[in-house]
């Protein structure tokens, strides 16, 4: 596949970390949230996929921006966005928690990080959230503070991270649970640090705030990292489907609601909280949705999606469309995501589909893959 | 400067176009509203500026995405976003109309166009105003339909375009006045066709809602602009800062208020009309901008602007930041756009830049250039 240039200009934000990393070997960038979001160091994508795997790598994450919402009404607003019941959330952990319109369509798959009962960081997937939320305070004269935080995160994910991340900031970063986030000190300031990532190898998202300390800490990574093989990463298209990590834009997006992704747990419509879409929802979970996101098994070695490419059955039917994909080193095939049309969205489901020209023939299958 | 490829998925979307700008020979892209935008094609951006200049092109503008907003509140909703008075609109006419926050703050800077007295199309710069005007109209319960419209402009632009475009449509399209539409044939179908775009060489956009007929415009248009020495291309960064086109999130953004983008002319204060930040503005205005977009000239033959870089006055102080710039031909010189401090945003300012790590002078200048 022919390779193209990126045109790079202030509109497509720089991060704290670009200069690192191109001087680290980054060779490709997707964009993300108006920002460089680095896919690619040097070689063939499955090499950073089997290392990630094995060792540890550091990313430059801060393409996934912080809305901070802050104030009295703040609550009210994160809950009027998501079909996520967060009355209950507590102060120190993350929440992932879809955010849908009032017609209960998919504008983010952000996850919610409550710092206090009056502050809150929306930390998105791609689409401008900031907008939404003031358009929805202003309407509702809403007694909030809506911001893009200076916030720029980077990421250490792998299994080796624990113990890198160990060795620099101390032991107790072990005790983190998985979706906390805590205060640790480095180089004279204190870093939030969650455990999280968008991998499913283990990890942690520092969300940066210091320039200065935080960089340190950066540079630090690597340096104490040598035994633990570590590498400059970014996150890992192969890794992230193995792991049904969905993409919004990709896999989802404003075309789908959350019951079609398999959000069912995280659409609370037993709850007391009002949030848009909530009526629309109960009636689509009451008729049952007309299509799913689903996994797929594709007999080919190789694909690169860069647009949605349409799935058939026997009788030449559409039935519903590939969003993503790549071929995947265990399963040995191409594994994707694809929106699966009623009554097709099910196990073992044949299809048909052209890739480059080639007629290849695949099944839907249950996420998660594994 | 090294160059890093684009990573392509479906989330950076592909338009109508992006198979035929792909065999046309596009090299780079940048990202606007999520899609793809060409940049670059083959050799040096100087080759295309003086050819657009002095022939026609024809560009694949998709990403310049339409909202529209319709029904019985769209006139309230639009004109709530903007502060340019639009309660003369005419239908069939195009209105360039920042829109801003409740504090004033710049979100975007679109081409506004009155289909009719309940239909609207927001023809975007890159921000998501979908989730803002969504966002609007659910807290205020408006009665609106808002949506990305399935429209994918192309733009044809240069001297020769009026020839080109009358060749293929019939002389009746040189009547259009500038930043008025009107619908053509071609191909059994009617093409909505504004006089504008994103160059000061004269030209069209073409609002491609039919995408058979549409395609086969766009072919067409190559096919009988031989005479005309059409070629395909892209809005020009050294044709765009000669012409003093600003381009949000590169000279101008969310940290930024209309008067000090010099947009004095689309902020009607004494109107009647209601719009949010209105009183802000009207602050702002009695106490004078603290700050304001001014042209610059910079003695140096080349830059690449991937951030601001900062300018100092003789003695060491910031004085403001460069945003934009770009060799050009004509001033044999750098130009480019500038967020200057006060009091220093006067003509012929002088100040001090770091290029590459040389330094450079340069002096400020009112815009336009020319």
């Amino acid at each position: 596949m022919k390779e193209y240039f990126i045109s790079k200009s202030r509109r497509l934000r720089s991060t704290s970390y670009t200069s690192r990393i191109e001087e680290q070997g980054v060779t490709a960038y997707t964009i993300y949230n108006h920002m460089l979001l680095p896919t690619r160091f040097g070689g063939p994508l499955e090499e950073l996929y089997h290392h990630l795997k094995e060792h540890v790598q550091v990313w430059d994450a801060a393409g996934q921006r912080q809305v901070e919402v802050n104030g009295k009404d703040s609550y009210k607003l994160v809950q009027l966005m998501t079909c996520r019941d967060l009355s209950k959330a507590k102060v120190g952990r993350c929440y992932y928690a879809p955010i849908i319109d009032d017609k209960a369509k998919l504008i983010n798959d952000p996850v919610i990080l409550k710092l206090s009962d009056q502050r809150w960081w929306i930390s998105l997937s791609d689409s401008d959230v900031e907008l939404f939320a003031k358009g929805l305070a202003i309407g509702n004269n809403f007694d909030v503070n809506i911001f893009e935080a200076k916030i720029d995160i980077f990421s250490v994910q792998g299994p080796k991270s624990f113990d890198l991340m160990a060795k620099v900031l101390g032991p107790k970063i072990r005790e983190l649970k998985f979706f906390g986030f805590d205060y640790y000190e480095f180089g004279g300031s204190k870093h939030l640090i969650a455990r999280s990532g968008w991998s499913k190898q283990g990890g942690y998202e520092v969300y940066m705030e210091h320039t200065e300390a935080g960089l340190a800490l950066y540079d630090k990574l690597f340096e104490a990292g040598v035994e633990f093989n570590v590498k400059p990463g970014a996150p890992n298209l192969i890794e992230r489907l193995e792991s049904s990590l969905l993409s919004y834009g990709n896999d989802m997006d404003i075309g789908d609601n959350p019951l079609e992704c398999g959000f069912d747990k995280y659409v609370n419509l037993e709850s007391e909280v009002n949030f848009l879409g909530k009526e629309v929802l109960k009636k689509v979970k009451s008729e049952g949705v007309k299509k799913k996101l689903m996994g797929v098994k594709i007999d080919s070695k190789k694909i690169n999606v860069t647009g949605s490419i349409n799935m058939y059955d026997k009788n030449n039917k559409l039935i519903g469309e590939l969003r993503s994909g790549s071929f995947n080193p265990m399963f040995k095939q191409v594994i994707g995501i694809a929106m699966v049309n009623k009554p097709y969205f099910k196990d073992s489901q044949e299809f048909q589909i052209s890739i480059d020209g080639n007629n290849c023939t695949g099944k839907v299958c249950d996420l998660p893959f594994i």
